[in-house]
Formats: structure tokens, sequence, C-alpha cells
């Protein structure tokens, strides 16, 4: 498994993390086990203890500790053992690795590379929710495939016409495949810019004749494979008034979605995806509708994607594949990956 | 995997292949794509598309076209691209590979090895059923084994007397191993030749006293595992009437069977076998019948050669076996088998 | 796979195995075919017919002999082939494996290496149970793990404390943990001693005040991984005046516990176990709340030894690990099966 080890992966939504559980989550082919102190800092060891590899996922927290429920070795958030029943002295090396780890944005984060490189600067600035002002859903898929051909598909919304053509794509038709967004390379990832100018959208804050507006969006798509997503609903001729980026009017409607792609294993990856929008006077709640179509578009994803994964298992001598204009934003995103792998294993990228 | 690559290979029954709907296949080792054009054709690509590998099987049907629903490209029946969607070129690479396909005698057949050597006058000549005057009943049952297993258990029919001795050997006790058939080898095949003279068989159209007839079998089985059998319920004394190979009178009851063995990988074999008679007037129809006593005698055959199976996986050394004189018809099959495969691998058989 | 072959090994409880049927059984990577002759004498041979490597575990009895239900051949109880259907004469090496078998104390044990050295002397003296005096219960589970990490865990009680705290060490706090046994090597295996004195146990058999009595333990450990452990409950004060040995008093209630950890391949394992008590006039039967509280623990053990397995899977690479002082009668276990396999694989110890 040839994984990223200095950059910020996302172990789970802040939520799944309660007060007094342990938790075990694969990333990146390191199995960590996780949880809170009293005052509910979050800690992450590797979920193995030093002493005859039990997991310690499956132990016990006390206090600011863990105790391994094997043998009753305990550790403090360090990941130095504090006792070692049965034994008057404590051996240096019964110490388990401690796993850089912090939250932000619902998310938590862990570095699995150099502690002295895990800089919280790298972590992509997300959107998050405090349940104020704006609503936000959260859900997860496991894949039974390598995350990068996720992050293909996330990079590349063509697949929108014909994979999502009675979910997501319904009514734009072939403008997702058809018309081209703008590709800018990011430092760690891509950008993604699209207006569907005059697009037909029924919606109930939709008012204009013939239900026509403009639709921006936007997304960042970073290493390892976190995606930011804004989408604004906007008075038609907005996106022509566009004039150095600034909006003459506020949108109709906004939302946003942030999601994340976790490598488990070479062939297993976790992907945590939430959806939200403004709370607007006047307007219904529509994150139910959005949240039920896009979990159908994410099984028509997965289907695909994980038949796609077997068809790699069959044809491991990688024959070239063809490449269309499409494929732009996909394959800036495996150059990043590529190059980080070069750099960490020591050779030039 | 090790398999024969020229020679034609059954991948499904005619009747599997709907129009208008795709279908997948492993045979041999490769994963196939089939579906009708407008008039019917049938057509196999390789199950994988040249943009990004996702497979064709999960695509669409469009007149006489093939479109793969993740990013949309579309392929003529010869496998060429017609359509790559935001790409107004389209690469000459973007070209899915085609495998020759043919239906005959109920059967679709697929040749995997060089398209200039695929003569259809290798493919052995089956019975088929067009519904008249013949009563067809069609089954398949896959094996977690390799098919040169089944081949060896198609090859020798002693093993009816224990393995099936409720079932198909019930009433000729051990005829089936004290008996020895005629074994001829043919140049892709064996043929196999045995008369049961005498034997008491209890069947509605058996008219004689004590129920005696003399029952002739004879069946061809080729490569790569095709069995086509002829059984015939005759007048007591016949077979020692036969001269030069001509019967002195039409058999009281006629049936067939034609099965094939497909390998899908080295592991996993798919078994296709049908049973037919002939409608004659003034007897019952028989073959609902018949085939009950088949599909529970192969669930006996399934359960011991995948048994099997698994003694040869723990046994790779491959110690030698011992042979009987039962094995004549196995080992001629084995023989052309591995006559083949060395020939393709271009070593001296 | 290595494990080591001059050993008897727990194949089955002697009840399992009933006559005039067949049963197979994997034993350290070999599979065996089980079988008793006419006068109940139990017979191994290995589970591969010589002809085509069915599985006589599919066979059938007939007599004192063994038959092939694929193709007939018939075994003696000496593994000689005494029938080949179809053909006169019998080649030499038409002959199956026997492996050396008997019973003892409820257990059928098998030998996998040199039959010359077969010797019954090196069967481990255990309890077993005539159903007069003493009433066995019997058990077992199967895990998916290697056989040396339960091995491991019968070894070294200390995990009491912290694994079984709500079964097996209920009453017993941290004792398991914060006091050692005396450990004794033995030629085969290891002795683990230990006394609870002044310890409070409610059952109906203690009537002394406060429920306090001396609670005296021993098991011997015997590759390749036969548990033999007694327990007696007796008068307080009875350890202290322990003179050479000698108990000054029978106890009130008396116990064994007999358990076999068979290897069936690397990662799966059989664990059998039985518990037995006196049957003591004036007592209830305990025997069913006893391994029901067993029951519930061994399942506590095999989630976390499953889980184990798991991590050493997980790095393959062995890294160290820390050991206790609880750890000596593992090791001393370890030791020993490191020591027979190199001294059976020619490598000096």
């Amino acid at each position: 498994m040839h994984f990223i080890k200095n950059c910020w992966y996302v172990a789970a939504w802040s939520h799944e993390l309660e007060p007094g559980r342990l938790m075990s989550r694969m990333v990146a082919g390191e199995s960590l086990a996780l949880y809170r102190t009293s005052d509910g800092t979050a800690v992450a060891f590797e979920d193995s203890c030093p002493h005859r590899r039990a997991p310690l996922s499956l132990g016990r927290v006390e206090g600011d500790d863990l105790r391994c429920m094997y043998h009753g070795m305990r550790f403090a958030p360090n990941g130095v053992c504090n006792e070692m029943p049965g034994s008057e002295k404590i051996p240096a090396k019964a110490k388990v690795r401690t796993i850089p780890i912090t939250e932000r944005d619902n998310w938590i984060w862990v570095w699995l590379g150099d502690p002295n490189r895990a800089d919280l600067g790298l972590i992509p600035e997300g959107f998050g929710s405090d349940g104020q002002g704006w609503k936000m859903n959260f859900g997860q898929i496991d894949y039974a495939a390598n995350y990068e051909l996720i992050n293909d598909n996330l990079c590349d919304g063509s697949h929108i016409a014909f994979l999502h053509e009675n979910t997501l794509g319904k009514n734009m038709g072939r403008r997702f495949c058809d018309e081209h967004p703008t590709i800018t390379r990011l430092p760690r990832g891509v950008r993604v810019d699209r207006n569907f100018i005059d697009q037909r959208v029924v919606a109930p804050w939709v008012k204009t004749p013939d239900s026509r507006v403009d639709v921006l969006t936007t997304y960042d798509f970073l290493v390892p494979g976190i995606f930011l997503f804004r989408t604004g609903f906007y008075e038609p001729g907005t996106a022509a008034r566009i004039e150095e980026g600034k909006l003459t009017a506020p949108p109709y409607f906004e939302r946003v979605d942030q999601q994340a792609v976790t490598p488990m294993s070479n062939k297993e990856s976790r992907y945590y995806f939430a959806a939200a929008h403004k709370l607007q006077p006047g307007l219904p709640e529509m994150l139910g509708h959005i949240f039920g179509l896009m979990s159908r578009a994410f099984e028509e994803d997965r289907v695909m994607i994980e038949a796609q994964q077997r068809n790699w298992d069959r044809y491991p001598d990688a024959r070239p594949i063809v490449a269309t204009p499409h494929d732009e934003a996909p394959l800036i995103m495996r150059s990043h990956i590529e190059r980080m792998l070069a750099a960490e294993n020591g050779v030039l990228p």
C-alpha cells in the first residue's frame, strides 16, 4: 500500500467519537484507536498494544487514559504506559505510538506521517456547521475500490450526464458533458468553476419567468480527497454581469457540500459527505430532498466504481487508457498525489 | 490462467441474450459484454471501456451501438468509438476489442484467440432445438472448480455406479463400472460407445416381456468441453444384429443431451446442460422426469468435484495419481488440451 | 504452515465419531478422514483418494473398509486398496496414507509425523469421564486465529482480571494479575500452581463464616496445546498447612477442566473444552452454571484473540513485543514449540 503519509486525512465525523467510547478506524492502511480525554480532546493511538498486539480499540477509557482490556496495560494520552499489572517496573518501550489529531469543520483529521511536519495550516478550509444559519446533513458510504477512482469521479462532473441521468443530472441533460468548466491547478489540488446560464430550475425559491436562473458553481478538490463545493442560484443575467469576480446581487438560494474520500486499504475507501443550505425566512427546508437525491446518485457511483475497480484488478498490466478533454481535472489530482508520493519516497517527482 | 484461446467456447444460451439488454460473461479468464444489434445479431466486446475501464456491461444498447454509461462514450458493433461526449475529435485508439461470436444449436459461441483463425467449421455439431419434433429443456450450474475436473467426470461414466447410485445409476447397478465402453480418439476429442444389452427399463414405451431392451448410447466429447450424447432404447437383440453400424429397426424411444463446460477462471466453471427427446404420438412427455433426475445427479457431481478441487488446492505439488482402465477417455481429453495449449504457447507438443 | 508433526493432536471428541459414519477433520494443515471399523476401532486416512483426489470423507463405510464414492475404490483399514472397479489388477501404489490414531480420556488423538515414533506414552494424562463419580460437559469453539495465540491465553491467567472481569474474574478482582503463580518448566510444557488464600466464594458447599475458603489450583499446559486443570475449594488455612504437598483434609468441592487447542491451518484453530466436577451427596449439580459461565468467557477470549490475529496479519514484520512478568509461562510454551519445530526441521534448537 502506497499512500501519502504527510497530509491530513479525515478519520471520522466529530459526532461519531462519543465521550467515554473507543472507536477503531482504518486510515491509509493504518489501524487507529480513537477516544476523547475527560475534557473532550480527541486522541489517536495505533490500534495495537505494545504488549501482545491486542487492539486498543477493544479497551476501556479510564479518565484521560486508555486501558488495554486483554492484560490491563494502561496508557496516558501521550502513549506512555502508566500501569502494567503484575509488574513493578514499566519498561521504557512500553509505549504506544500516538498520531497527531485535530478537529475542524465537523471532521476529525489525523496525520500519519512525521509528527514534526503536522502543520494545521495544511488542513483545507471547509464549511462545517454549528446548526446556526446553515443546516447540514451527514452521511457516509464504504467503497470496495481504491480512493483515486473516487477522486477521478469527483473531479469530472461530465459523468453526471450519463451515470446520473435520472438523479443529479435529470434536468440539465447533456450540459454536464457538452459544456466545459474552467479548470485551475492549485498548489495541492484543482479548482473547477462552472456556470449553467439560463437553466430551468423548478424550486420554491425560483420565481422568474419560465423558472430560469443562472446556476454558479465552484469547487476545490484537494489532496488527499477533500471536495468543497458551493452552488448559488441567481437572477438570470448574473453570470454575464460578473465583473472581476464580484456578484451584483445575492443568490435566491445557496448551498454547500463538503466531502472527504479516505483510503482505508488499497481497495477499500470511506466516503464522508455532508450537504448544507442556508436557512432563509419564507423558504421551506429543502435538505431532506437534496440529501435523498444525493444518496441515490452516490449509490449509482458506488456500483460503477466498484465494477471499474474489478476491471483494474483483472488487467493489472495497466494498459494505457484513452483520455478525453474532461479528464483534465482528474489528471491534475493524480499528478499531485504521484508527486507527493515520489517526494516522500525520496524519488524526484 | 492458462486456457486455450483458439477454440470456440460456449458463452451463453441463445435465449439468455435478450434484445436491448447487456449481459456480462466471464469466459476463460476474459470478461465479455454481450448484446444484440437491432437486427438481432450478437456482439461481444471486452467488458472494459478504453476510456477508464468502466464495464461496458453496465452501459446501454442504443440501436446497433453500445454506450458506456459512465462518461458516455459510444461504440459501434465493430468496436470503434463513434461519440466521445465533450470532445470534437475522437482518437483512433478509442476502440474496444471485439470478440468473434456466433450462434448455433441454441448456444452463443465466442472465440478468444486470433480472429483470423476463428473458423466456424470448428464448432462441434450439436443438436439444438426449434421446439418442433424434439422437446428440449435447458439448465446451468456454476462450479467452484477447474473445468478439466468436470471434463474428467463427463468422459468417464464409471462413476455413475457409485456417485449416482441412487439417481442416474439406480437401475443399472454396477454395469457402468464392470462393463467397458469402446473408446475412440478423435482429432479434437474422444468418442465413447456403450451398449447395455438386455437391460431392464421400466418406462411407458417398453412393452417387451420383463421390460427388457437394448440401450445403445454414444457420445462425442470435444475440446474445450462439449458433450453430445445420443441414447436409443431398442428391441432386445438389436445390439447383436448391428451390421456395419446399421440398425435394423427404429428405437422405441430416443433422446439426446448437449452440454458444455466453460471455464470462467481457474477455479470457476459454468456447466450448460440441455436434454431433449423426440415427441412421439401416444407417448407421454418424459422430459420433466428426466430433467429432474439429471438435476439431482449433477448436484451430486458438483459436491464431489468441488471437494476434489479443494484437495488439489491443498496438494499443489501434484503428486502422481493412480489411473484405472476407466481413465482412458479422460486422459485422451487432457492430452488434447495439453497439446493445444503447448501449440499456442510455441512449445512443441 | 509449520506445525510440529511428531506429537499427538486432539482430532475430535470420541463421541463425535459415530459408528458407520465418516468424518472429515483438518489437523495441523492436514485433511483427515476418520471412521470406525466394525469393532469400533478408530481409523484415520489422509482425506484424498489416490485415484483422483476425491475426498474419502465423502465415501462410505463398508464393514471394516472405506469405499471412495466417486469411482468406487475400496480401502482396508491399513490403507491398501482391495477393490478397483473395472480393473482386474490393483497396482501396488493404490494405497492411501494411514495416520496413527488412538482414543484416551474422551479424545481421539492423531500423530501426523513418523509412525515409528508414535509413542502412546507421549499422550498427556487427562481426566476423561465415564459418567461415574464425575460429571463432564463437552464443548468446542472454532477460532480464526493461530493456535499459539490461544496457548498464550491459557498459559497466562492474568488476563482474567481484565478480559473476564464480568465472568470468570467477577469475584476475584485483581488477584489474577496482582498475585503471581508458581511457574515450573516441564519437559514438554509448563506447570502453573496458584492458591487464592482466604477468597470469598458464594456457593452451596461453602458454609464457613463470611463464605471464606482457600482455593487451590494447578494445571499443566503441554505440547501442542493440552490444558489439564484441577481446582479444589478447601477449609480456610489449608494452603498454609500444606506440608510437602500433602493436604490435611478433603476439599469441600473439586472440579477439573480438560481442554485442547488444535491448529487446523495457520489462522484457524479448534478449541475443545470439557469441565467436570465430582458428584457429591447433598450437593446440587453445578455443571450447567459453570459451563454457561465458561462459554461466555471463551466468547470474550475469541473476540480478543481473533482481533489480535488481525493485528499480527497487519504487522507481518514482527516488531518486538513488550513482555511482562506474567509472560513467563506463555514464553516457556513458545520455546518448547520452537525447539521441537527446529529439531524436526534439522536445525539445532
